[in-house]
């Protein structure tokens, strides 16, 4: 295969590129990019020998226990669940989360064949158990297999006498009823403090 | 900067991939496919190594001329203009065409600064005019910017002595006239035969 076509190939790998992409991709780099293309390179090679997951929240870390982890600002009690590091990005953002967290790095999803042993279940029942720990936010998304894996984590949890919340479902910040779906405000309404 | 956020910067430089679809991709490829992340970065070093222009036709080659000039059984009285390698790729399945091909790898744009020179037209005039070539097929893309290339590529190589031509335009095969834009019908009547 040319190196060409090796390279449309490779591209097609990453999730989203297509045929069509991938070749344009291809084009780009090695016609007004090749700097890119070896940052690239560069990158994806020092990522893959790098990354690996934090020993306690089991986010991606270089150390093996992540910064949020070792910071002893943080407060020890409160474990905020969340499906990806994307998603803990998310949360930190918010500047009001002052706990520590553990990523799951995935959900379940039955249909996907990934259930929980694929994404270490176990690990964050020990993790969460671990006697400081008194409250766990399940921060997981609010789509059918992020509210799916909620319900099973909150069962796992409680059972091992954990207060267990989820974030509030409502109204988002800025948006007219009128354009909300009505599954949201029927949630608003239930929660409605 | 961490390996991780480096990896999603040197993402974010290909062309389509926005911060959000980065971040994505270097999680998918940290947690789910390293394999891959390894086999992309090698595919990027190889191909910036390795691929660079026919000396011939201008298209994306690993020799000094690329393997459809060097095929005694093409056609050398007929050369084919088009934009990149992929509108090359689209003659050559058609199996319709056996003469060569000039690669411009980009089209005339004054919007964004791409003139004659950075498509390298001269070396176009100087390959049309080697005393082989008896007809150029102006095979551009039938956007406004390749249909203007189209149109300074013809002046040129007719001021040459060359036969010019253009791909035909006009209804696409299988569609129904009720959904053919008007300005492509326009075209198919003038263009009848």
């Amino acid at each position: 295969m040319s190196a060409f076509d090796a390279l449309v190939e490779a591209l097609r790998r990453l999730p989203g590129v297509g045929p069509k992409s991938a070749a344009r991709i291809a084009f780009h780099l090695l016609q007004h990019d090749r700097e890119g293309a070896h940052v690239l390179a560069q990158a994806l090679e020092r990522a893959v020998a790098a990354v690996r997951h934090c020993r306690r929240c089991n986010t991606f870390t270089e150390q093996e226990v992540c910064a949020t982890c070792l910071d002893p600002e943080r407060d020890r009690t409160q474990l905020c669940v969340v499906e990806t590091p994307a998603d803990q990005a998310a949360v930190e953002r918010t500047g009001s989360y002052r706990g520590l967290y553990f990523v799951l790095m995935g959900r379940l999803s039955p249909l996907d064949g990934i259930g929980p042993r694929d994404i270490g279940l176990e690990r964050l029942y020990a993790r969460a158990t671990d006697g400081e720990v008194s409250e766990v936010i399940i921060a997981t998304n609010f789509t059918a297999e992020g509210e799916a894996t909620a319900h099973v984590l909150a069962e796992a949890l409680k059972a091992r006498g954990l207060t267990v919340t989820r974030l509030a479902r409502g109204v988002p910040i800025g948006s007219e009823l009128e354009y909300v779906d009505l599954g949201t405000i029927a949630h608003a309404l239930v929660d409605r403090r």
